[in-house]
């Protein structure tokens, strides 16, 4: 049986659990992972209609379908033309009654234009967020999905190593950012999902985009990068500094990386999820810097860059083995640098696995 | 007056003949549209708040909101922490009540989830896509957005033109994708949208993927390719042969690149958007080859891949200056091979402008 139809299967059982009739999924990582097919993120509707009790269906736009062929074995097809009105479709496909009170989830990202278009042509129906099952279904990753995502860090790992050795002092953020995007390309990432520097002041926010501002001696780079290799995202940062080293730096950096590690130490199943957070976050308040790390420490990631579990002090989900997220803390002091050192976890049976290897040494480039 | 502002404004007038008490504008080009900022599209609630008669406000990740600094002039800050609840915030912004029945446009790109936390937070407002707003007012490109746009398409032309001096044989369609996005930066777009090689049979389907497939001697070579210059987009077609000329392919070239013409002949203002599509589609029928032009003949291009105007034949909207979208008919024989011609036209007062212009004779590679 393929992985997809288990999923599927899966996914239906927990459906009976939330007492949902449907799962409405859109083109996005959850429809990836139940099908093979991302499907186009456009105004044409795209659908995989997974009901609890019923025959799995997907409604596209007819000259989409060929795609499918090969990946439609437990599921089938039902295609709407450039003029048609899809929610018509979509009616007939649910048995043809608008009055229909089911409970339907959607996916997370689907577009508010759709979410409309159901809850007006399905005004019986009550719609809530999918990941009331996908969030479950994901959030423990299977042998398939690790080595994957062991591909995509190691594919991130090497293409940072070798970007390092090159000079950047003189170079634009802009420029840096085509470099790595490059050298990520070539080190056999199948897509660049961002490959950001942050330089000198810049590097005190804890987001940004890349500008024009010309590297110089004495500033710190903070890069953000990350990829996917066959779905499944890598998201690494490192920060390195140019020539020499600015005033305070080496502290801050090396309160960072102790707080990363304490964090790190501290996972194995059973932990709530927000613990991996409060450590970072104490230890970095002891050093002195609590006002200066302003966000959670840490995201899942696979699919999707941004998945279940979210590391808030307030999550008390407990880690499980096969849980997999960034450990990322932070300290950015305003206008002068800011020091982040990110990489992607796995929870084992007994503790955790580092994805992500590049050397955490504070460099000097 | 800052353009934003301006922008801003309009939207308030038309908001008040649409009945709508607020706009909740999700990261997306709306976003950036209204304030020069797109946003972060994550699960964090950034959403920018239009009411029809009062001030305009962003609500944001704290840790974000000095990306703001230099724009926020005519717009206030309401800023959350990493473990608040940012509906409570917007509450607050609304005016503290969760009873309020008010009329609210979203974007029509807006996530579900947050669609649904609105509902749930505000049980009394009624919600409807905020295109009916935002899609009167960005289909007509302003001289600042047509400009950008000529340069975002005579970017694309040049990578292109220099692309196909290169020869194609025995590349694989992945390789000619990470060549052409490489000449595509070379040559100024700031981001890669899609640089998609459909090779041989693969060039029958209007959507592919690239693969590792081997470009052979008698491939047709479909491309698909747009990126963005400030936030602008291009997006053309063009298709090649390789080595020699595929058995019946000269005559579906010559059929397709004539119904373009046609297509494009029409384009005046007070023209039925329809129309174009329904001239593209009679010639092609005329030609006996209707039942393979699968998709309507083109959308429009802005601060999106795809925007209003859609032109579909049933699309009773008369043109206007300023409209700016392609013209993308195609002919695609299952298994053998398919071709489409797509360029991007302004509206002008008096007819059409081709924004994008690289050759359309027919080129073996």
């Amino acid at each position: 049986m393929s992985i997809y139809k288990t999923r599927c299967e899966t996914a239906q059982s927990l459906m009976k659990q939330q007492d949902l009739d449907y799962l409405f999924v859109a083109p996005s990582a959850d429809m990836y992972y139940f099908t093979g097919y991302s499907g186009h993120i456009t105004e044409r509707l795209t659908l995989l209609v997974i009901p609890a009790h019923d025959e799995i269906k997907m409604l596209l736009p007819a000259f989409e379908a060929h795609r499918l062929e090969s990946l439609a074995t437990f599921f089938t097809l039902t295609t709407w033309m450039e003029t048609d009105n899809p929610y018509e479709h979509l009616l007939d496909l649910l048995g043809g009654s608008a009055n229909i009170a089911i409970r339907v989830g959607v996916s997370d990202d689907q577009w508010a234009r759709f979410l409309l278009g159901f809850q007006n042509n399905l005004p019986q129906a009550k719609f809530v967020i999918s990941s009331i099952v996908t969030g479950q279904l994901r959030i423990g990753k299977d042998d398939e999905e690790i080595e994957l995502l062991r591909e995509a860090n190691q594919r991130n790992d090497s293409a940072f190593s070798e970007f390092v050795k090159s000079p950047m002092i003189g170079k634009t953020e802009k420029e840096l950012q085509h470099e790595l995007s490059g050298l990520m390309l070539e080190h056999g990432q199948e897509s660049i999902a961002f490959a950001n520097p942050y330089s000198g002041p810049n590097s005190s926010s804890p987001h940004h985009t890349p500008t024009d501002r010309i590297v110089e001696a004495g500033d710190a780079v903070l890069f953000d990068f990350g990829g996917t290799y066959k779905g499944y995202y890598s998201d690494t940062s490192r920060t390195v500094v140019i020539d020499h080293l600015p005033k305070e730096f080496e502290h801050v950096y090396n309160v960072v990386l102790e707080a990363q590690q304490a964090a790190i130490d501290a996972i194995c199943p059973g932990v709530p999820v927000g613990e991996i957070d409060t450590i970072a976050r104490t230890y970095i308040s002891n050093a002195g810097f609590g006002d200066y790390f302003p966000h959670r420490v840490g995201h899942g990631v696979g699919l999707n860059e941004h998945e279940p579990p979210y590391l808030t002090g307030d999550n008390q989900q407990p880690l499980q083995e096969g849980m997999c997220f960034s450990v990322e803390p932070g300290i950015y002091l305003s206008g002068r640098f800011g020091v982040r050192i990110e990489d992607t976890l796995l929870v084992t049976a007994t503790g955790s696995e580092r994805l992500s290897n590049c050397t955490r040494e504070l460099l000097v480039c």
